[in-house]
């Protein structure tokens, strides 16, 4: 069956910052949405341009034939899809459940196996492109499960992204989103340590960044977040303890996989010394406070 | 005095991959070139084209107006500037004095100190770009020097380079470069590591680069090293053995300014790591090859 507007219901669970505007694209693109979310005065506006309210996951599920969730960490995954009221115990048969959330892959692989056994189809599709890329549906989407149920869900994830890429069985969309994120873990310290030297050596930090910005050092959080972290300007684009919890995903991953991360490893200690300071709520380029703390001058 | 092709002999110091095709350039100008190398078959092109061989670098300083340095390690640069039979004791009054080799800052400070006292000009240059940039004109030169030394050199430089930087007094072109070098060896870190969890996963990691290199991950090295790394391409575009050179350099002078660069430090000693697999020969993406050998399965 296709999934177009006319015969599909979308339930969307967890309409936060990122929620908010996917599921807006949903809703524009003429879908009936069913939402849910843990504090409702964040589905409001979704509410006012007509979505409908569920007071509960197992509620929103009844009433979808695809339920797409975008919520914290691991552990609210795992209560939404595998709790007693949760979404597994309570769709519909044949519902696609997709999880947007950046989550552990082996809890993509648990959730796929319990919806199977249920005669659900289920994606992991987490996102890379921010607040921003949610506004604008130019997020990437990187999506794991069986290539029929990509297949069936491609039109509803290309309305959120603009790069939708299938990475492989259950897990693979968890997996690639880590990968994202233990590069930029270890660029986000190099960009810092660049930094501070160039300040402690007296030089122009902009000046640097003409210089280098444009060659081989040359990167998104070099051209990104060093003019924000020159000018003093730490607001969160993206939290320090979100990326904490998903170099936790990366690092308890790998280890399951016995593979050291050594310099994951070390970018996650400088983040918890950054939490120490008092900084989780602080936007990822706030390492830098931790490097320049280094220095002992 | 403006240094034009008509009234300035340049002599050029160091003519192996980069200094041949620099000083080409500069041949390619007009102007008189006279060359040293400790291997005279390195010269043999800009011989044929006209330059002028010298048997020691004190022989061409006595002959050249401006001379330019391109050798290896900063010991090097000590000897060839500093020694007894070096440049300074030998350049003629007025002449102009640039290093664009990659080298340390306070040795950059002490040769602007010693030629000042026999009324030379000299100015730290190093590049960046490789070989295709030194090829292609195209290199990025980080100055460091008297703004007005700067200001006459900037016609030979141009000659050279497409994105000639003033940094600052002394040293400062050296510094930047750090800060170059700093920013690349975390990230190098953060893409061996993504592609090894990346293959540990049994993700395409192909089909993963589709994914993030053009989010808040994508960066020069992930674009253009992982592609090599993936296809076990690890021929040098830059030596694993300079690189450690730059490092200690960086982690040097970092430590004369009191600042500890913990992810800096840790890359150095992967590389070090690399080193003892017999892989100094190799490219810098060949620390892959470390990362990957973390993993015990």
């Amino acid at each position: 069956m296709e999934h177009t507007a006319k015969n599909t219901v979308i339930g969307f669970i967890g309409t936060g910052i990122m929620g908010n505007s996917m599921a807006g694209h949903l809703l524009g693109a003429g879908f009936p949405l069913h939402v849910y979310s843990r504090t409702k005065s964040k589905a409001e506006e979704l509410l006012s341009r007509g979505a409908v309210w569920h007071e509960s996951p197992a509620s929103l599920a009844e009433q979808s034939n695809v339920i797409i969730t975008m919520v914290g960490f691991p552990s609210d995954v795992e209560e939404i899809y595998l709790g007693d009221s949760g979404i597994i115990n309570h769709a519909k048969p044949h519902s696609y459940l997709i999880d947007m959330t950046t989550s552990s892959p082996s809890l993509a692989q648990r959730i796929e196996k319990a919806a199977a056994e249920k005669g659900l189809f289920s994606l992991d599709a987490p996102v890379s492109g921010g607040d921003v890329g949610a506004r604008e549906a130019k997020l990437s989407i990187m999506v794991g499960g069986l290539l029929e149920t990509f297949d069936a869900m491609l039109p509803i994830l290309n309305i959120m992204g603009s790069n939708v890429v299938y990475q492989g069985s259950a897990g693979a969309g968890q997996y690639t989103k880590m990968c994202n994120q233990i590069a930029i873990a270890s660029n986000m310290m190099g960009v810092c340590e660049a930094l501070a030297y160039a300040q402690k050596a007296g030089l122009d930090p902009n000046t640097v960044l003409k210089s280098i910005e444009s060659g081989a050092a040359g990167s998104r959080s070099l051209s990104g977040l060093a003019p924000r972290i020159i000018n003093g300007d730490y607001a969160p684009g993206f939290y320090v303890k979100h990326f904490i919890k998903d170099m936790n995903i990366a690092l308890q991953s790998a280890k399951e996989m016995n593979l050291d991360l050594p310099s994951l490893s070390l970018a996650r200690s400088l983040y918890e010394r950054l939490v120490e300071m008092g900084e989780e709520d602080s936007g990822t380029q706030a390492l830098f406070k931790v490097i320049n703390r280094h220095s002992s001058s």
